[in-house]
């Protein structure tokens, strides 16, 4: 028997994942702007995984690879190496089950995720912060405790979670024309793909990426896997590079990838907190970005965009706020 | 007969005013959160005026007293001063009748709050950043146009509008224990205590206000009307002192003050942002900064909390992404 971990989701797969995953997480809402879409002459319904538990769509994925594990299985727990919302996403998700969820993280990894993991009884390890001090240690808890490894995108069960966001976007405004997603290691990209050409053929899916970070562009246009190399931008969900899987699925169920500024980022997550009064953390703008910034033509269209998370430090914000406070 | 403009409102009347201003202003979603909760031990309904248009509650009391005004009054259109949110809740009122909106502001408002009147098509006429230039100015334009002048607060056409946003709040949840608001002036307060008051007699009503801005308490207290001397706060929509009518209605229909230091406050403004993912100003993080820290004891009860608006100046904020993303 193939199990789900081995098979690219389909339909069936997706819906059952959806099934599965529901009491665990949140319905997030489908929010729309009028000046946004005045602006860009179109309909832009935003899919707002920025109010999911533990702020970002991530819980979907590492929800169903906890569900998914047998009963020998769970026995021994899992582990990831994350310094992102995968970390505390698997951590939670272990608390469903009940079972241990090991955590490496780089020891500069920001207070604020390292806090989010504790608060999930997530077990941190500290390493060194280099991708290969991150695979040797979690190696070692391998080894060691027989723990399960949940990688943070090039997995299908973590691609059928994913899928599920899109899913819901699908199901509340089934008539979309357009749908774009956020491209890092690709697991939410493959995802909404695959739920989005399931559910209407017809649709047209674009990733968005950072141009300092486009690692998605060029492997797309060039039909190779090529990753980035330590790249620099403020969309940090973003650095990551495409996974063997996600580069697949990419390749097959996307239209195109489009690129954003750095400035072009900022713009449209400055749009989005002053006129819609909600937090988006940068790799979630760059799909605003796209639309706002003529990327793609979207007049008269319809159009869904999924809103990653809504993870920000504002450390700055409120240092500031204080230094003001006492003066 | 007695107008609108003379009678403190009563449940009658502010039924009517919650009718007439309906289509022209949203019905703001009602939120809560699992953290905040358990962190109180009790059950808190933001009612979400940060997500009103303009960002603030003060376009209900604005469009109530434009649409009171008789076709004679109308013609010569609106007239007030302010620097913050009312400015651009009048211009927009003044709109829905295509009449002009003088709007006096200072020289050195912030360039967002110019841009909102602007947005409108309020007419500005800039002055001096004294109270005294301000209402000299306002006076003129008076004497030169005819225009009518609404005042911010101190109204009874705007405490009703206001009034509206607690009504919404207690059809959606009636049976609140509590119910807090921020004050300032003290139209949204007297508005609340009202509404809350006609509607469930047995409810308790808190105001809260800044530690650094504390007329409201001192004025409750002293059973006299005591107006801050220039204040220093955070909670900027706060600085403003009451007027005679709102003194008035906050000693008939309040329950107590609450005092909030400016740490309590950017406390509660973090918590909300980095928790809940939504904006609130400084101004509506006092409510929550009430319950977080245990101004009064709200255990085992349903807290309704007005959540004022959401106009926060993220410059400092997009300043430093943008170093950032440069560097």
């Amino acid at each position: 028997m193939i199990s789900e971990i081995q098979k690219i989701p389909n339909l069936e797969s997706i819906k059952k994942t959806h099934h599965r995953i529901k009491p665990y997480i949140h319905k997030t809402p489908v929010l729309h702007n009028r000046a946004l879409n005045e602006m860009t002459d179109s309909r832009i319904f935003l899919k707002c995984e920025n109010f999911q538990k533990v702020g970002a769509f991530k819980i979907r994925g590492a929800t169903n690879a906890v569900l998914l594990l047998n009963e020998a299985e769970s026995g021994t727990g899992v582990v990831t190496h994350s310094s992102g919302n995968h970390a505390a996403a698997l951590a939670y998700a272990a608390g469903i089950k009940n079972i241990p969820a090991y955590i490496v993280m780089p020891g500069n990894a920001p207070q604020v995720k390292i806090n989010a993991v504790k608060n999930y009884r997530g077990i941190i390890t500290f390493c060194e912060p280099t991708l290969e001090a991150r695979e040797s240690t979690a190696d070692r808890i391998i080894e060691e405790t027989g723990a399960i490894f949940v990688h943070p995108y090039n997995d299908y069960r973590i691609i059928a979670g994913q899928a599920t966001a899109a899913r819901e976007l699908l199901l509340e405004i089934p008539d979309l024309d357009i749908i774009l997603a956020p491209v890092g290691g690709g697991g939410l990209m493959s995802g909404t793909a695959l739920s989005a050409k399931y559910m209407k053929p017809g649709i047209k899916v674009y990733g968005c990426e950072p141009e300092n970070a486009d690692d998605a562009y060029r492997s797309f246009k060039s039909h190779t896997l090529i990753p980035s190399q330590n790249p620099v931008t403020i969309a940090d969900g973003l650095k990551t590079s495409l996974g063997s899987k996600t580069f697949q699925l990419i390749s097959n169920y996307v239209d195109d990838i489009l690129l954003l500024s750095e400035t072009e980022i900022i713009e449209a997550m400055r749009f989005i907190l002053e006129r819609m009064k909600i937090i988006i953390e940068p790799s979630s703008a760059v799909v605003i970005a796209a639309v706002m910034f003529n990327k793609i033509n979207v007049s008269n269209k319809k159009v869904g965009v999924i809103i990653s998370g809504g993870n920000v430090d504002f450390e700055i914000y409120f240092a500031a706020l204080k230094k003001q406070a006492v003066k």
